[in-house]
């Protein structure tokens, strides 16, 4: 059993929480901007209190390292400094924290270990300044940044990031040399962002895949017509349709049961007048399931119905899908280890998946990955109001901590 | 059986269109514009080249008059001069061209009627250019137009339509000068706007009803979640409602059967992000039926639905009804002259109810009134592309010649 203190997890939240404190309880830190560069200041002043060799790489990550004994690739932990506009102290930040409070304790109570460990608080994930810069730091660390990216994203101002790195005396030239090829194994902690643990009444999650994402932009269309005199019978109304793929592919995810889940969060129809069937009407389907198999069954009987529906209405279909992410299954040995380190700190968990992506999924390309989940009160995160307690923020750094300590001592 | 000239009608209708041509079958001839002024100055030069007593009233209607032998309120036929923007030739000017060749064919044949007859062009109907001024030439007519609608009623460039007036040498002090008092029965002519005759393969129909119509505006609101980590089980998901709602509705028309329709025309859902279920859909429920009794049975129906949709989904539900006309049954004694016209002139006809609003429903309020539908191509209106053959153009106008000379002779 490895002690962690709940109260030194909660100050080093709390004290992180300042650098772009919003209101009483929220953060709004963007990526490259001053409030950003004092928390990653803090966090590079934290790494050296705890006796870590400290780097800021190329994109602005900072790493703290505890040289192993034994030569060979390091066993990693940590998460993102950024947050959402506005949003809460816990959700990356928690990742972070988890990491050094529990490589601190390791080293307090064991010394030095047999592989190398490192932390890492990562400079970008929410994309809440630049829209297309997602997972830039992991990004960064697996080589997956494109050379035209940097003076092609841009955020709401018009800067590129490669001028907001530059503000941050950061060499946008040398992306490249943030890229790891030394890591053998990555674990994030980060706060749940829904409601499975607090509804099973566990304080931990061990994440054993993060969930696939398609995004259909869907575009049905019919035929407009005058409300009242056109007769029911005989109109091609996209509306209508529209209505009936709703019920049809929300019910594909409730009958294939959890972890499957559909949403369909944005509509426009056309020309969207309150006397006349709409002509067209253009929606999204966001369709996820962690299991690589099931996710394809999903979307084939997705797909299936809305062709379904469309064709025996009289409405052409067309979909692109902008966003295709496949899932991200967890390594085996490390998901293992993380249950027997809960289990050894007496900290009761469920397996679970993600229903969100993290930068897990990105260095799951260089390194054995698997996440763990700390419970979030009404399953809410984005948000000030985001909050997990102490006591299951210490019971999960509590799991890393022994985890850490089975892999690297 | 009075013969009326196909050729006759049809190039009225081809004259009257020269005025805002648009292409080559459309019309762009919003109230008070230079091509406005040039159709009114040619149907009263056409009154005039008929021997009928022409007036100008106060709003900018333009009255013919045939008078009868005796004394007495006038029956009177006609439709509206103004288009959409842009319309076809057919929707308004072939009621007024219409009204024209039928009381020329019965003076020429018949000469001075018992009971005086009247021919009019309304000024405004479609509110293309004033939106808030639907039925602003029937309105006149019955009395119903409030004075600070004049300086308060805008068209896009901020021009008021008291303002417009003027341009065109129209008092707007004088506007309730148009009312009438004297009218006994009224007749209007118009295309159908829907497919109904051409379905059911007749040229003509009698119009017994004018729908009522309801315009919901609904708001539901639920609770916006991660698409990705709020499960299915437990969302309070206001599209998933909306489309159960949509689906309900419409699935109410359609169990009430012709000619109760309803349409879903407009939405919108906020924040519409792809990736996070909404936190509320707003959208509009256009209901309508001919009969009183059934429009109501029909509203009833679809709240009840509507409420315990929401209810059931844990949503909160609200709305406003910012329009609801109740339907204007036809006069019995007049439908019936017009079928027995429509009999003796050999044109074969249905009885129905329009779905569309009229300026017949107005001057219902100071007199007796029915109308005739002549088939539309494809049910098609509010369109250059509108089309209504010289032989069904005809038909019509012989069935209300046939009709007005019941009345009036």
């Amino acid at each position: 059993m490895i002690e962690i203190d709940p109260n030194l997890v909660e100050e080093y939240l709390r004290e992180l929480a300042r650098h772009g404190a919003y209101g009483e309880t929220g953060v709004w830190r963007p990526v490259y901007t001053p409030a950003w560069s004092a928390a990653q200041d803090l966090v590079t002043a934290w790494f050296e209190d705890a006796e870590l060799e400290v780097r800021r790489d190329a994109v602005g990550n900072v790493w703290g390292r505890l040289a192993g004994s034994e030569a060979g690739p390091a066993v990693a932990s940590g998460s993102h400094v950024d947050s959402q506009t506005p949003g809460g102290r816990y959700d990356g930040a928690f990742g972070i924290v988890a990491a050094l409070v529990a490589v601190k304790a390791l080293r307090e109570r064991f010394g030095r270990p047999r592989r190398t460990l490192e932390v890492v608080s990562l400079c970008e994930e929410e994309a809440s300044r630049f829209h297309a810069a997602n997972f830039w730091g992991s990004r960064a660390i697996i080589g997956a940044i494109k050379q035209d990216e940097l003076d092609r994203i841009l955020d709401a101002e018009g800067v590129s990031i490669a001028e907001a790195m530059r503000s941050v005396d950061l060499d946008p030239d040398r992306v490249a040399d943030a890229a790891r090829g030394d890591l053998d194994t990555w674990i994030e902690v980060h706060i749940e962002q829904g409601p499975v643990l607090e509804a099973a009444d566990v304080p931990l999650g061990v994440v054993d895949a993060i969930t696939g994402i398609r995004h259909y932009v869907v575009h049905l269309a019919g035929r407009s017509d005058h409300a009242g005199a056109r007769p029911m019978i005989g109109r091609r109304d996209p509306m209508a349709g529209f209505a009936e793929i709703v019920t049809a592919v929300l019910g594909v995810a409730l009958e294939l049961g959890p972890p499957a889940v559909t949403t369909v969060g944005r509509v426009q129809a056309e020309p969207n007048l309150a006397a006349a069937v709409p002509d067209s009407v253009t929606f999204t389907v966001d369709s996820r399931h962690p299991d690589p198999g099931l996710l394809e069954t999903q979307h084939e009987l997705q797909e299936e119905l809305m062709r379904e529906i469309a064709a025996r209405r009289g409405l052409s279909l067309s979909w692109t899908t902008p966003l295709d992410l496949p899932p991200c299954p967890c390594d085996p040995s490390v998901v293992a280890v993380l249950e027997r380190a809960s289990a050894a700190q007496d900290v009761p968990f469920v397996r679970m998946s993600s229903g969100a992506g993290h930068d897990t999924q990105n260095l799951a390309r260089v390194a054995k990955v698997a996440m763990v989940f700390a419970r979030s009160k009404d399953g809410r995160s984005h948000t000030p109001e985001e909050f997990t307690s102490s006591s299951d923020a210490a019971a999960a750094t509590g799991a890393l901590a022994a985890a850490l300590h089975e892999l690297a001592y």
